[in-house]
């Protein structure tokens, strides 16, 4: 036993996670969820803003505080191994993103001034608030006019989910909040911050994740975007822009030293590191061992899939691909990251909406153990994943789902496996997109709940793509990446590791679980996803020979048009 | 009152209905329904082969008797207007078909014979018998080189389920049976034969209903199909073709007056005409009123949709139209069939298959209720209604359903609410299909148990269409029919009809039941349409430039191949 931990904190969208790792083995010796207190679930709405999604500040701070002490009390309680607070050398973080916070010049988050306390506008704007689709719409027809270079890298399109869109929306709804805001910081960057002390704008490091991901950050045209460009949407965009720096850190840098504050807060060692935060889902991807030619797929509700490149390596724009990224996710690598709007909830969607037989037939056991029963093809059913739109790569939200193949004998079970199915082609059009841009995917892992869930739909997914799938060994791969992030800035002085090669060998790793391609079934997907590209090119391709591909939007036209009545 | 009656009898797939009519009026005094007592609800089944259909003949006879005795009893004890069984003026008959029947020369129907009375091959062949897949795509494949003028006038493809066929069929698959039989007579011909002694094969008449839409007859190649293209078919069907008149009829002619044994056995007046036979839409179409214009609808598992034209008027094919002959409906006419090949039977499917939120909310009265609050279009879906394939206009079995437009929203009666949309579109694709022929439809006529039991159907149809929907008064509408035509085979001098307009006019009538357009409705469902014809287009037309007219198939291929393993 090393008797070294580190402390993975992953922010979610109703509840911050704590878990204490073993650095020598990624052993979990425990963990801890503590809610958010304020809103819905830890979501601040608004009735007459129906695209509204705020998080207090104060839940982020409170729920550190409460979350580290009882998964610390759980650690020293837990008997197996031996565990000490001062045995812990550092702490990773990852946050849902983009979720950017408005501060004052002290890094103060304006939420927690008395002025600002009860104003959503001057919270966190979470990252499905989506009230700046405007603004959105704004920057994207802006940046194609002026910068096209800047969407290149994020599929085309600025999403209203992001940083500049967010900011932008407050200048234009919210002035004074706006004014009082000397800068925007994301959360992923904010809580490092606030653990070290270093939330000072010239102090504050902010990550290479966020940054690349969602602010159009780029080491190719001199990091953020220019104060020009910023200033034709609005001049104060300007002034965040110069509370930017130059360059951005990645998770190996450390944000700072644990603070005197915090640490007593904490009952942890003054000074240990506090890594430079991420999205979950590229701490998940580090959680989940990711390596060259890996495809990490993080699984829930919907799925984030990410991949790495080694900065060397050339590497052209990737059409339709939402994030490419130099070092969000791994130091020295190009991080990829695609993903698909819905999946799990396309899964619950049947189960719970459309209920078939009713509450006591419609369960994911049940209809998992029909739908292992029927071989591929059998059903005569073909579906069309895009429930929730389509992220990657069609990028379009306006995309419905579809299924083709409907008889009088079709079963719910049918139903389910084809919803299934379509879910793997999607993840394979994906995979698809990345090798033929060059980045080969030998090995797919998959980690969250429908990965660690259904076992059924694993073997679909390594059927369908026709590649070895590993299920991650965690639950909570996200905490477990940052946990890892934690070990390589505390570095080998501290007892942790020197590297993330080292680091992941040591504490992550996919689990025993690994499903292989069965060749009777990959022959029949491989017949039916010839379908599938048919049906995704002929519905979603814009201008595509089918001319289909008006169908779905104007099917939502017309329903627009008479909800507006 | 005039005091004068007249009896429909209608010959269902699982029993027989006995409707009495007031001929001055068309009320209905009684009726009785009779079951079949062989097989499985009247249906021979065998276990080995699972398209196999028929009836014994012993079922009708014995069902003549007790559904009539028992209908006369409630009549001449009903109270409401005075009866008597020699107030009886006329029998009329309608059957399924085409369910032709092997007979000797005396045209004794073979299973009544000792030697074949348990032989499936020797009873009736069940409209709904598909043994003769094989032989229904030879004779097509054989008329499309020798005779395509056959194919012109049922669609362009001869089927499993028509006379020719299933002849063909037994001459293959029984020998003994075939050898056996002097002639193969379709039920609606036989059994008003039977009911007034004229089953000798030379005084048996053939109806044009049976014989125009399923056995290639047409006056302007001389009757039946030649000898020479049945011979090489099969020599022994020129055997049967020499027992086949040169000329049919229509139901304004008699088969004959009522035998004296079968007045003995019903009560009734010797010598009263029965009316010759035609099948259930086309008297249905009687029985709802139909004329010129007038597209009569009648809806159950499936539709059959009827229509008439003046001979004199000129009329081209009309492709994908599975039948068109003369006088089939009302003499002086060329009657039009078409049909759906799915309509209450998708709404069951959903409801009884899928059966979303379990039993006690899947009813059609609950999921109506709530489809009934969702306008037109709201619910951004579309559906193809090929659920068991199309019949018209794409004559295409191996079609499926389809849905588009769904989302992680989206509620069971929406989907429900489409499946009618659905049907609804389906319906004016055979609409607009009669009218670019020189057919208008100006009024559309809805009968049977779909029509009479969802009014939101028949308000989406009246708005889909956008023509008044009436739905007919009678809810045993082609009993009905038969009755009417039982009035004019009785003619004025026995107190009957002097030809059917004054018939239908006095007898039949739609209901004060009528739905127009609404035309906010009707603007939605034009541009809802417009993307319905799409689908229709891409999916269901061969080499349409689409490209997709093949995934239906495909998956139909897979699925069969997965099935054979």
């Amino acid at each position: 036993m090393s008797g070294k931990y580190t402390l993975g904190l992953d922010f979610g969208t109703n509840s911050v996670r704590a878990l204490i790792v073993d650095v020598q083995d990624g052993h979990e010796l425990a963990s801890y969820i503590s809610n958010y207190a304020h809103g819905d679930a830890g979501i601040v709405l608004r009735a007459d803003q129906p695209h509204l999604a705020r998080q207090h500040p104060a839940d982020y701070l409170r729920g550190i505080e409460h979350a580290v002490t009882q998964a610390m009390e759980f650690a020293a309680t837990d008997g197996s191994r031996a565990f000490s607070p001062r045995d812990v050398i550092g702490i990773g973080v990852d946050t849902t993103g983009s979720t950017p916070l408005p501060v004052d010049k002290n890094g103060v988050a304006l939420a927690l001034l008395p002025q600002f306390a009860n104003e959503p506008d001057a919270m966190a704007w979470l990252w499905k608030d989506h009230t700046a689709h405007a603004e959105a719409e704004e920057i994207t027809a802006s940046a194609q006019k002026q910068r096209p270079a800047y969407l290149a890298k994020c599929g085309g399109r600025y999403s209203s989910e992001w940083y500049w869109a967010k900011i932008l929306r407050c200048a234009r709804v919210a002035p004074q909040v706006f004014e009082a805001a000397q800068s925007w910081v994301e959360i992923a960057d904010w809580i490092p911050a606030v653990l070290s002390g270093t939330t000072a704008l010239n102090k504050l490091r902010r990550g290479a994740c966020a940054a690349g991901h969602k602010c159009m950050y780029n080491t190719r045209w001199g990091g953020f975007p220019d104060e020009a460009f910023l200033s034709s949407l609005h001049p104060g965009l300007a002034r965040v822009r110069k509370t930017l720096p130059a360059a951005c850190s990645t998770v190996a840098d450390a944000a700072g030293g644990l603070s005197p504050e915090w640490a007593t807060k904490l009952g942890l060692t003054v000074g240990i590191p506090v890594a430079v935060g991420a999205f979950d889902a590229h701490l998940g991807a580090i959680g989940a061992g990711i390596r060259e030619s890996t495809l990490v797929k993080v699984m829930g509700t919907s799925t984030c899939d990410i991949m790495v490149m080694p900065n060397e390596r050339p590497l052209t724009d990737i059409p339709g691909l939402c994030g490419i990224a130099d070092g969000s996710v791994l130091p020295g690598y190009v991080g990829l990251e695609a993903g698909q709007s819905a999946v799990g909830d396309i899964f619950n969607w049947f189960v719970l909406s459309i209920s078939p037989g009713g509450s006591e037939n419609a369960t994911h056991e049940l209809l998992s153990a029909a739908a292992a029963g029927i071989r591929p093809g059998e059903s005569g059913l073909l579906s069309l994943d895009w429930h929730n739109g389509n992220r990657t790569v069609l990028v379009d939200q306006r995309l419905s789902g579809l299924i083709v193949g409907l008889n009088l004998q079709t079963k719910p079970a049918e139903i389910y496996r084809a919803l299934i199915e379509a879910t793997a082609f999607g993840a394979r059009v994906i995979m698809e997109r990345f090798e033929s841009n060059g980045v080969p995917v030998k090995r797919v892992v998959n980690c969250g709940g429908v990965a660690t869930r259904s076992p059924l739909a694993m073997q679909i997914y390594a059927d369908a793509m026709n590649r070895t799938v590993a299920i991650s060994r965690s639950s909570q791969t996200c905490a477990l990446g940052s946990a890892i992030a934690a070990a390589v800035v505390a570095g080998p002085e501290r007892g942790g590791h020197a590297d993330f090669a080292s680091a992941m060998k040591a504490m992550s790793g996919a689990a025993n679980e690994v499903y292989e391609p069965k060749p009777a079934n990959v022959a029949v997907y491989e017949r039916l996803y010839k379908l599938y590209v048919q049906l995704h090119d002929a519905f979603g391709v814009r201008d595509h020979r089918s001319t289909l591909s008006n169908v779905m939007k104007d099917l939502l036209d017309i329903r627009d048009a008479v909800r507006s009545h």
